[in-house]
């Protein structure tokens, strides 16, 4: 039963992926997901709205993962920046620039209309911003400032996907990646004059 | 004649603005246009594709004006960064966080599924960057660079809208705002140095 439950899950982000959330109906899913109809409902009785809430945290949640990996994985705070971007622009061009994931169009589509999917994508958003501040906070980066660092550098990946996938073309998240990091290696050079009680 | 067209356009535009395009029927839009069907369909034959179409170009052309406006009337370089993400952070405010801009949903609805208006976003993102790119290097900034910079503006500026939206508080928008000003003043500050045969 969990293993239908998974592919519903599944089949969902997918669709939400290529299409959005208006655009994909329940119909939709259960075909994708070889599921019965009414095994939607049982595990999703709230439907549509309850199945979406379970999609936008099971994914931030993989997200927010994959970005502590990538950090922890990189050769210097700085690496790690381009190493995230590099890699979404890698997903992008094997995927032909279908969204990586489901959350950016869902956003957009529910923030005016569905206050429930409104903050279930601020709460995804601002449990990538704390992971990313607090690995550039432990990297020696003032907190506040590495907040302000982590709000871009979200901003700049998910605005990143919107010009990559009109452009169909990996190089908008290059490039803002690359600009990203510049201000964090920025940061990181004041942070480290500061300490050493030297002018910035 | 002219003002029934328009009054379609603008109750399209309105429509993406708060629901998307997928959200939005044309039966919505003939009622919120206070217009006969049969009017859409005279000016608009290709249904809701050529619509959203009309809708994506001129709501593209009249933001590149803005930004055009805002950075002519601005103090300097780096304070029109500025300018134009706070005017973003405020328009958003006052409209209880409706996106003041009809493309963004749009460009990730279409992306994957619907290739002229997957290629009338990136024409309008595009217009951008090279409007942004062209104040910048009359600037003083090399092109390449002035490119870069403008493409990390663009998607700033989208994904300032998307998180923002999603939090219902204009802070992301004005603190991406901030360091895209910051990399715009390295920029400047650069080119100055070079262009004075000093060391950056």
């Amino acid at each position: 039963m969990t293993e239908t439950r998974n592919r519903i899950l599944t089949a969902t982000a997918e669709l939400f992926r290529l299409q959005g959330y208006n655009g994909t109906s329940l119909k939709q899913v259960t075909t994708a997901a070889a599921a019965p109809t009414g095994s939607l409902y049982h595990f999703f009785p709230g439907g549509k709205e309850q199945l979406a809430e379970t999609v936008i945290v099971t994914s931030g949640e993989a997200y927010r993962e994959l970005f502590e990996m990538v950090y922890a994985s990189a050769t210097s705070p700085a690496a790690a920046i381009t190493d995230f971007f590099n890699g979404a622009a890698e997903v992008l061009e094997e995927s032909d620039y279908l969204d990586p994931c489901p959350i950016g169009s869902v956003a957009l589509e529910v923030a005016s209309t569905n206050d429930r999917l409104r903050r279930a994508t601020h709460d995804v958003f601002a449990s990538w911003v704390d992971t990313a501040a607090t690995r550039l906070e432990a990297d020696g980066i003032p907190r506040a400032h590495a907040e302000e660092l982590a709000v871009a550098l979200v901003a700049a990946v998910e605005g990143g996907f919107m010009l990559s996938r009109a452009a169909r073309s990996a190089e908008p998240m290059r490039t803002t990646g690359q600009l990203i990091r510049r201000l964090v290696e920025i940061a990181l050079r004041t942070a480290t004059a500061a300490r050493a009680g030297l002018p910035d």
